[in-house]
């Protein structure tokens, strides 16, 4: 039994066992090992992935060949092209496991069976989409408005302590949209803050 | 009968006219004359807002004084700050009529009265999130890639041909992100090789 994924269900709403146990036969375990990629540009995203175990990015490539970190996601956290999946139009998006991965995945197909059968996971992915929109809204204030600090800062301090040092340092840069440089500098500088 | 919510109602899910009329009663209009505001930074937000006429835009201040406007919305689009809605947190925004606007108001409690009495409207809301995450992770990702011509183009593509003339420059070079002076120097070469 996905136990990871319930208590995610727990959190937002009331399922009863029967639900749960019904909401498993629409999701298809699927392993990743790491560098392996969910989804490449140019092909269609088929799946929403959560995640049991591991850590994804999302990135896209922009015509000089930079590449720009959109999302990291790991346990308990959902991953998709939320575009391609709805209009079927080819992705613009890599999802790239960083890690060996453990992941649950619905089609677009099991998805809608899944709503249909248990109406109530309707409410559950509208608040899951709203944390999801408050949480880019956010970003995109502080990509226009602040400073490499202040998005380090805010960074660190919303996700899970352990989660930084799972993520390369030029990696962290790309998804901060500052140097690597910038992120070492900043490093060095908080570490003497705090000998001091 | 609010015409433009029912179609916009009518793009996404299937409603009964009963359906429509009971959802009316959930709603409170609003009066917004230019330049009022329906929300201020501090306050909590209380209210989601269908727009039936008008054009609001939503924008925070940063420490330095410099305003970010982070939405424009205009008839048949919604405004509100998700997150202080959602948390009863005090806003970080602000939401501004630009023009004279009739709205149509939910609170928290009309907004679960009318799920709880129109479960149909879940999905509604659902998919209306959807369409706002993808639109929103589109902007973060031109905030983070592209130069200030491509996002300017890629605005003007994707809104209604009405709507660059009702946004005055100052505030389209805000929402870009950009100064003032790049949309006067884009417009002036785009309108010079349109010449040409």
């Amino acid at each position: 039994m996905p136990e990871l994924l319930f208590q995610k269900f727990d959190e937002k709403i009331e399922l009863t066992d029967e639900e749960k146990k019904l909401s498993c036969s629409f999701f298809v375990p699927k392993k990743l090992r790491k560098r392996q990629y969910l989804l490449q540009e140019g092909d269609v995203c088929k799946y929403i992935a959560f995640i049991e175990k591991g850590l994804l990015r999302s990135y896209t490539v922009d015509d000089k060949g930079n590449e720009h970190i959109t999302q990291f996601a790991f346990e308990g956290w959902w991953i998709s092209d939320q575009y391609s999946f709805l209009t079927g139009e080819p992705s613009e998006y890599n999802i790239e496991a960083m890690e060996d991965c453990e992941l649950l995945l619905l089609t677009k197909q099991t998805e809608e069976g899944m709503l249909e059968k248990i109406p109530k996971l309707e409410r559950f992915f509208r608040l899951l989409l709203q944390s999801n929109l408050i949480a880019t809204q956010k970003r995109l204030v502080s990509s226009l408005s602040q400073s490499a600090e202040e998005r380090y800062n805010e960074f660190i301090s919303a996700c899970p302590t352990t989660l930084p040092r799972r993520i390369p340092q030029h990696m962290l840069a790309s998804y901060l949209g500052v140097t690597p440089e910038t992120i070492s500098r900043i490093r060095k500088q908080m570490s003497s803050k705090s000998i001091k």
